[in-house]
C-alpha cells in the first residue's frame, strides 16, 4: 500500500509500505477513507518530536472502514465505518480506569503516527479497537467526522472543559488556528458572555468571528488591555492557549482575572516563564493536557445533529494520493489560508429519507 | 499604645503609636491578647513587599477582645473574644459574593499590616468586622486560635483544597515550615495513602513526621525519585509548594504524576521556569492563591474539638512587649528551631465543667 513516511527531520514522502495486518487479537485494520494533517505532524517533520523514528507512517486522525478485526474485538466488525481516534486506550490501566486515555500506561495513548504507523496511508492497524475506534453515524460526512479524531475533542477537553468555561464568562482564546477555532466553537456551547480571539493573522481573526468570537485582537495590540477593558478591569475568566510558544502562554497569564483559569492546549517545545511573583496572590488555575477523547462519543452525537461547525474548518480537499501537495498547502498556511485539509473525503450524503 | 512599626527595609521597632479608633460604622477596635509573626512579615522587613509604607504597624493575625464597635456591626459586640483573620472582607463585591474574600475589591482582602495598621500592637482597628473577625469558642486557647488567623486556613485552602487531596492519594509537601506543617496536618483530614515532606532542615523533617508525614526527604536527595519509587513510577497525586522560591516550585512540577495537582502556597518574589515542553502532555493542574478564609469557621470548630494539632506548631512564647525579641528568634529559625511564636497568650483554660 501507500503511506506517508517520515524519514527524519525535513524528509518525508508518499511511499510504498507493507500492508498492515492484525497482530494482536484486539487489533483492527481500517481502510482509510478520509484523513487530515495536524499541526503536530508539522512539528514531527521539523524534528521536534524525537521519539518518532524514521520509517514511521505519520497521521493520527482518520475516518475509514474496518476490513479485518482480531478475535477479541467486540464493538466493531468488518464493514463498519469508524472514526479512528488520535488516542488508543487499553482500557485496563489505572489511567484508562479514570477515563484519562491520553495517559494510558497499557500500551495506548497517542501512539498512531508517533510510536507506531499512523493513518496517513491506505490502511492502518489500530490496537485496542474496542476503545480506540468509534462507529460513525451514517449521516455524518467524512470531512466533518475526521475533525472529531483530534482537534474537536482536544479543543473541547483540554481547552474548554479544563478551563471550566461557564455561562456568563469572558473567554479569551489565544491562537485562532484549527484548535483555537474549535475552542471558540465549543466554548460557545457553554453560553459565555463573550469570546475574545487573539491571532496575528487577519484571515484567522476573521475565521474566529465566523465561529463565534465577539471581539478579536492582534497580539501586538495588547490584548490584555482589551480583556481588562471588557471586564471592568478584571481580565478574562478563562484563557485558552492554542499556539504552543512561550510568548502566547505568558500572554494568557496576563489576560486572566484573579481566580480565573488558563488552559494550555498548545504543544510546547520550550519552557515558559511563570511570573509567580505576580501570580502567587491571584488564585489562578493553570492546566495542561493531552486529549483523553472521553468526550468523542458526545461530540459525534452533536456533530451528527448539526450542532458543531466542523465543516467550517476544512478549507482544502485532496484525494488521498495528494498527500505531498496537501502537506505543502497545510505547511504554508500563512500563504494558502489553510485551516484544515481533508484527503479522500466523500461528498456529504443527503440525509436518508425514511421509507414508509 | 505600643505597636511594632515598619520604618523601611531592615528597620522596625516597638514604638509608641496613636490608639486606633472606629473610623467607619462597620469597624471594630480589638484589644490584642495574643499575636504571632508570619513569614510574610519577614518578607516585608526585607523590603520584598513595597506597598507596605514606612510607619505601618505590622501583623495580620491575632486573638483579642472587642473594645469598641461601630454602629453597623451586627455579629460581635464589646467584650467578645474574637479571632482577627488575616483577610478582611467587604461582603458585597463580586469576589466576596463568591467567598473569594482574599480578592475582595471593596476595600478588604489582605490589608492588616499591609495597607493599614495591623495586629502587632496593643490594639487594632479591623474594618468590615462582621466578616473579618470570628467569635471564639471559650475552650479554644489563645495560642491555638491564633494559628487559625492565617496559616491553617492558608495551608488548608490554598494547599489541600486547591490541590484536591483525596483519600488514597500520595501527597508531597515541599517545605516543612509552619505552612508546610499545617498542610501536612490538614492533608491528613482527607486520609491520603501517604504524605512525603521535603525540607533541607533535619529538625523540620522531624516536625513533619510528628505532624503526620510518612516519608521525608532532603531536597538534595532527589525527592522526585522517592515520589516515583513510592508510586509505581508515577509521582505524587498532589504536590504542595510551601516555600516560595523558584527551585521549590520547579521541584514540585517534577514530583507530580501525570494528571496530578501542584498547589502553590509559597509567597514568591521571582519568576519560575515552567517546563511546558515536558508538562504540556502531562495533564497537570497548577494553582496559586491568597487565602480566602472561607474555611475559618469550620477550622475553628475542628480546633475546638481538638482535631487540629495547632499547639504542636508553637515553639516559643513571649509577652506582647517582647516583640523585638520574638522577631529575632523567629527570624533566626534555622538557629533557634522556631516554628511559630505566640506573644501574649494566656495559658489554656481547663474545659468548663457543666453545672448541674
Amino acid at each position: 500500500m501507500k503511506g506517508y513516511v517520515f524519514h527524519g527531520p525535513g524528509q518525508s514522502s508518499w511511499d510504498d509500505v507493507p500492508d498492515p495486518v492484525v497482530k494482536e487479537p484486539t487489533d483492527v485494520v481500517v481502510r482509510v477513507d478520509c484523513v487530515t494533517i495536524c499541526g503536530t505532524d508539522l512539528h514531527i517533520l521539523k524534528g521536534d518530536v524525537p521519539e518518532v523514528l524514521p520509517g514511521t507512517v505519520l497521521g493520527h486522525e482518520a475516518v475509514g472502514t474496518v476490513v479485518e478485526a482480531g478475535p477479541d474485538v467486540r464493538t466493531v466488525r468488518p464493514g463498519d465505518r469508524v472514526l479512528v481516534s488520535c488516542i488508543t486506550a487499553c482500557g485496563r490501566c489505572p489511567y484508562c480506569r479514570r477515563a484519562m486515555y491520553g495517559q494510558c500506561r497499557g500500551g495506548g495513548g497517542w501512539i498512531l503516527g508517533h510510536l507506531i504507523d499512523g493513518t496517513q496511508a491506505e490502511y492502518v492497524r489500530v490496537p485496542f479497537a474496542d476503545l480506540s475506534v468509534h462507529p460513525l453515524p451514517e449521516t455524518l460526512a467524512d470531512q466533518d467526522a475526521v475533525l472529531l479524531a483530534d482537534i474537536f475533542p482536544t479543543a473541547y477537553e483540554v481547552g474548554v472543559l479544563n478551563g471550566r468555561v461557564r455561562p456568563g464568562d469572558t473567554v479569551a482564546v489565544v491562537g485562532a488556528g484549527p484548535i483555537g477555532l474549535a475552542a471558540i466553537a465549543t466554548a460557545g456551547l457553554f453560553s459565555p458572555e463573550r469570546v475574545i480571539a487573539v491571532d496575528p493573522a487577519a484571515a484567522r481573526r476573521e475565521a474566529a468571528r465566523r465561529l463565534g468570537a465577539d471581539a478579536v485582537a492582534d497580539p501586538a495590540e495588547t490584548p490584555e488591555e482589551l480583556a481588562a477593558d471588557l471586564t471592568d478591569g478584571l481580565g478574562a475568566d478563562v484563557v485558552i492557549e492554542a499556539v504552543g510558544v512561550p510568548d502566547a502562554f505568558e500572554l494568557c497569564t496576563r489576560m486572566v482575572r484573579p481566580g480565573g483559569f488558563v488552559a494550555n492546549v498548545g504543544v510546547h517545545g520550550a519552557p515558559a516563564t511563570l511570573h509567580l511573583e505576580d501570580l502567587w496572590i491571584k488564585n489562578v488555575t493553570i492546566t495542561t493536557g493531552l486529549v483523553d477523547t472521553h468526550s468523542t462519543p458526545a461530540l459525534l452525537r452533536m456533530a451528527a445533529a448539526g450542532r458543531l461547525p466542523t465543516s467550517a474548518l476544512v478549507t482544502h480537499t485532496f484525494p488521498l494520493e495528494g498527500m505531498e501537495e496537501a502537506y505543502d498547502v497545510f505547511g504554508r498556511a500563512a500563504q494558502t489560508g489553510a485551516l484544515k485539509v481533508a484527503l479522500g473525503a466523500q461528498p456529504p450524503k443527503d440525509l436518508a429519507v425514511p421509507t414508509a
